[in-house]
């Protein structure tokens, strides 16, 4: 706690670092149990103690101050006190990627989740060389990076699909910025710009190819979307990564919620 | 070599996929030597053998095609052919940040030689908590990622600085993005459209702090100065490599270099 809230410059309500996702349902007077994991991380990592307090959120009851009520080897539980913010969610933004090797795509998750991804949906292309995705490994990647970075939710994590599949099923209004390196494509600011800040409601998706590229025959098929828009990111060969969070971040600043500024915490 | 090349609808001139920096002068008909590390990495790494061809740049002669005229254990002979690209270089935007831990760093110069920076220059703030920079390992790391991503040139890796001295010696010709979490701050996209793409050709530079953030009394002085502006980034607070990087894509995307697109290569 600084030394402006001990003051009470800012009234009595503490104003925890310490962020946890939860399934749980969150309202005032529950006690919480915690697995063992989680009790071992607040005790021996971060060191906290009875009387401590942290944040909760669960993607649908808001964030919530919570204390905790009492701890020990391998257990914890947390009495939830009030609610610090209302429910809220992001735009509606899809990133559609061929899986990339493992260090590179932990990255990946944790960037996409910091800049406000709704949904991670890897796919399979022609030239995609990483044949296995560890689901649960980007559950939890997302997981920490949503706890991080004071989203109250998690995105939502699909099943691998092909892209030949993703495409026959595509819920037609979800626009789709395919990023290419190759072929014809429009700058992506000029893109964004042109759509409007009235599409930013509407449902979108980037979708990144494989380090190898998209095929020709990909690309052709891409082309020939109605509800596509296939968009260059400047001179140099960005890796699929790079790729990736480039356009997520120009989305979300030109048609997303770039506007917004993240909540208040001690000292600001 | 692709199909198409072989069968010589391109013409016949080469598509090398491996380049390489090299400090030495490039011009028709000169032989190279490469040294020991690097030989070793096209002979047993890429198992590239006599006869082959590769792309060599300098940061001041353009691409040139090369030959590999001889190698053998640890050395490596190049006969430098002819130019593939005359130099050109990228719009002179500065990437000033606050060291992070290695793993993160290593990715943040990557990206930042990706996205095109011109320089990275790490700088000392209150709060910055890693305390030694290893400027020959940035180095290293960029020199991968130009080689990797086409760039025609190096990004300047600059000696540490303070804030405080950095500042005092600013060129006031060169204007500069601060991305701050806190405090009052203009969404980036809106910012950049305000400058305006005449503005594309003078000086810029984006400046991140460390994962604790700038202190107060340091954002109260970016605050004061005639070329600094406050850039906020949206509503989740955003890791310090995770904001650098979104606003090096959005600036190049509204202000730099993001009409352009990557060179011709087999297959295009």
């Amino acid at each position: 706690m600084t030394e402006d809230n001990a003051a009470g410059k800012r009234g009595p309500a503490p104003c925890p670092v310490t962020r946890l996702w939860t399934e749980a349902d969150l309202s005032a007077g529950l006690i919480l149990g915690l697995d063992h994991a989680r009790a071992h991380f607040l005790r021996s990592v971060l060191r906290l103690e009875r009387g401590a307090h942290l944040a909760l959120f669960n993607g649908r009851d808001g964030e919530w101050l919570a204390r905790i009520d009492g701890l020990g080897k391998g257990w914890c539980s947390l009495a939830i006190e009030a609610q610090r913010r209302p429910q809220a969610s992001g735009p509606d933004l899809w990133l559609v990627f061929a899986p990339i090797k493992r260090a590179r795509l932990d990255f990946l998750v944790e960037k996409a989740t910091e800049l406000g991804c709704a949904a991670l949906q890897p796919m399979m292309t022609r030239h995609t060389a990483v044949s296995r995705v560890n689901l649960e490994r980007l559950q939890a990647n997302a997981r920490e990076a949503a706890e991080q970075c004071e989203r109250l939710d998690l995105p939502e994590v699909r099943p691998v699909a092909d892209l030949g599949k993703l495409l026959d099923a595509w819920p037609p209004e979800r626009r789709l910025l395919v990023c290419a390196e190759s072929g014809a494509a429009r700058p992506i600011a000029e893109v964004l710009r042109q759509e409007g800040p009235e599409t930013a409601a509407q449902p979108w998706a980037i979708m990144t190819g494989p380090e190898g590229g998209f095929a020709r025959s990909e690309l052709d098929a891409l082309n020939d979307l109605s509800f596509a828009v296939t968009v260059g990111l400047g001179p140099r060969v960005l890796r699929a990564d790079t790729a990736a969070l480039a356009a997520i971040a120009c989305w979300q600043a030109i048609l997303g919620d770039g506007r917004s500024r993240p909540p208040l915490r001690d000292g600001d």
